[in-house]
């Protein structure tokens, strides 16, 4: 997968591209990131990008023409354009599932301020990271590639994924490591019992209870297995009986 | 405003810290942000700061001991725990105003593994950057500083937050600048009228069209004005029109 940045920012991503996992995916070229400034395309003598919103109003807005050249320059018929926006999307595991298929990428990311709204009907996509305002689009374009690069082949382990919060609709069970006992807080017995299937069940109910107290929203959508519905079920008869 | 950043990858906040708004923030004292590395909390002799799960499971988990050493060495009484992770609160901007009102912010990034569940007595607050699995805390953490910080008095014009999306549960509406023609495609009329009254209904009707098209989900929580449910309706009989 290749992925083409276009922002005014370009030294926002050095230590993002030069740590950890992102860093071991381009040096074993399982992903290739460009980062271009896409002030380099202006036509405005005086390099300018942006300019006061016609109608008046606060902060300046991108104009169309550096965008445009830019996405033009270096899109192939292979190539997704994505524009970061508030006014899009909301980006989550689904997206980059899909993302993750795409042979090319091209994030564009504005800065402080708007974008000229034609600048839309050269995008394919439109995404917004949450409902917040960031100054620009760098972070968010981060939080996505990452979340895209780690699906890709031979990135980090496939059963990685197995458990982990939003793949399954479900947050992730609560984890514990040595030492058993911290503070005089201990590990739940059952994970050393060594008994391998009470652990999965335990750890599913964990994960079923969390989802339930802390986003409720997420078990709405989902289709529950038999034993999902049972251990449910007993999750909140259990409730019932603490509160009275 | 400070904040304290407990990191394994320290270098990843270098682009992040010395570009744009956030630069300009920590110049004028707006902020005062301090990266630091928990691995130098470890008692470990191997320098280690994770172990594998009590009961089985892929990947590491980060233990209680090197980050809760960490988050007493920082903590005063002024001070607000954050744990990011994906089990957490989603990310909002009610959230970044609520945090933009504390005095010493402490985020904890995870990197690759889970969380030990027995950190979470040590936390204030857990706080997820949305339904999507990254590989490490530190891009949400650029996030959630970067919507907090730009909300701290001085920091962007007062008057920038006004017509924000999400300020007041509505899309920002389509922006215009120069030329009023490019490749054909105009600039509305109504924003080159100089009619203040007119520019300002017709903003606020595109503003209550995009959110009903692309987030009616923010329009179910949000009172409207007399003013506001008029142009709904008009919207909604333009569009039952357009499809006869």
């Amino acid at each position: 997968m290749k992925i083409t940045i276009l922002t005014l920012f370009p030294e926002m991503f050095d230590g993002f591209l030069h740590t950890s996992i992102i860093h071991r995916a381009l040096e074993k070229k399982q992903v290739e990131i460009e980062v271009v400034n896409f002030r380099d395309f202006t036509l405005d003598k005086h390099n300018k990008v942006d300019e006061y919103p016609y109608g008046g109003g606060q902060g300046m807005v991108l104009m169309c023409q550096p965008i445009v050249d830019a996405i033009l320059a270096y899109r192939t018929e292979n190539s997704m354009v994505i524009l970061i926006t508030p006014e899009g999307k909301t980006f989550q595991q689904k997206i980059a599932h899909e993302l993750a298929l795409k042979e090319h990428l091209i994030f564009i990311c504005g800065h402080y301020e708007g974008f000229d709204a034609r600048i839309s009907r050269y995008v394919d996509m439109e995404i917004s990271l949450g409902d917040f305002i960031l100054t620009g689009g760098e972070v968010a374009v981060m939080a996505i590639s990452d979340a895209v690069i780690r699906l890709l082949d031979g990135v980090i382990k496939e059963s990685s994924h197995q458990d982990e919060s939003f793949e399954n609709q479900l947050l992730e069970y609560p984890q514990y490591t040595r030492p058993v006992d911290f503070n005089g807080d201990s590990v739940p017995e059952v994970l050393l019992s060594g008994h391998h299937e009470n652990i999965r069940k335990w750890r599913l109910k964990q994960s079923l209870k969390r989802t339930l107290e802390r986003r409720p929203d997420l078990l709405q959508n989902k289709v529950l297995s038999k034993e999902e519905m049972q251990l449910l079920e007993s999750i909140k008869n259990e409730e019932s009986f603490d509160t009275n």
